[in-house]
């Protein structure tokens, strides 16, 4: 998934503000489902919602209005109510930030759901080791 | 209601980006509520929404962070499902921005809903012309 | 341009939160300038800022998460150190919110400042009526 | 600190959407800075930012419209050009959340940059061990 910054997401510094990346991560969660799982849409269809129970970010570089941000998005592990994943953001000039989040799988009033054993595997099966670095190229 | 500006709420021109000052009306919009009407979780819990449909903003001079942003806040007119406010917003440097909001008044589904007479008439008893200037002190 | 709908952006109501749409016009605006007349950052490095005077929307149906909005957008007028534009906003249900900007061609400070006139005429050039409507499809 | 919880900040869950604590522990940042070092803004007029480079969060139970969040907030610890602050959000239902966030000292072009002695000093005596906990009322 790669984001291009807009003016609105930036602050004045004249960076990104710190909190803007928590959605660049939740653009790059839907993507990866999209791409990997199913629609995010689909899970919330079948009542349930995948609610953020952690985030860790860790900034090295201050991305700018108008960069491109790639974001490698990866599965870390599956549980049976609660998932983890990973990102690594990067621009045309290097890292960018890396972070993490944690899940719950939870139903339309937020109580733990279990999905059935069918979705788990098949989420389970896509948990994977970090991919290796890429940068965006305008 | 006065809002001191956030850091977040600015952008790399150094001022407060212009979509933030929506928000800064929404917040005046539930301070005159409080002060003049019934509070908006009130009218929540009867199963009401005072859904926004219309919006103009016009801006004058930025405000930048940790100014003080004064919003005189006045309910111009009161039909049978809808109602348009107005806001004069200034800080210690003068006139900020004016603006306008109309809203319908909605059920839970989001569908046109007529409130009980004796709301509408309180609501239409607090129709006023807006008020005189006046300037935050920090 | 058409927009995604994020999460993020979506509200109690389950809706997109109204303020929202500015930035969808922000957006809009952005794409436009690639598209006809020259990037944003291209202004920014010349040392212009294109900044909002003035805002109108009007909303007429609620986009929801992950809906595709389409932005059609338009360039009403340009004048010596001003400009408008308009806005169409659909979706797949049909038409969600039409709105217009006005803004100022200013410096880094904020003042206002005139283009050469090449840049004036080239923009000028492209005023337009709105186009006709289209739908976005997912 | 107490933040009253807008409208703006709730998500289509019915709940604060997790990026905005984020923007919570600024404005506990801020208001923590006001009370007990000085202002940011002073900071900043002598050419200083303090820089997100880290952030953590774990959200124990959802924050909704018009909740009274109560930060709690404390210097963890002092270096250089770095420091590393605590947080605790509580509602009138319990605890909501906690965090924890790490900046670096900078120069308006973002380079590392060590205040005077006698301000590092200060902001080193500081710190402290977390506060106990107190809920808000309504």
């Amino acid at each position: 998934m790669v984001h291009r910054v807009a003016f609105f997401e930036t602050d004045a510094m004249g960076i990104v503000h710190h909190s803007n990346y928590v959605r660049f991560l939740e653009l790059a969660r839907i993507a990866w489902l999209d791409e990997h799982d199913r629609p995010y849409r689909a899970w919330v269809e079948d009542g349930f919602h995948i609610a953020t129970t952690a985030l860790a970010l860790r900034y090295r570089a201050p991305a700018r209005y108008d960069d491109r941000v790639a974001v490698a998005t990866w599965l870390e592990w599956v549980g049976g109510v609660s998932l983890a994943m990973g990102y690594r953001l990067e621009s045309e000039g290097g890292l960018v930030a890396f972070g993490r989040t944690e899940h719950a799988l939870v139903d339309r009033e937020g109580r733990l759901r279990r999905p059935p054993r069918e979705r788990l595997t098949a989420l389970r099966a896509l948990a994977a080791a970090p991919p290796p670095p890429r940068r965006p190229r305008r």
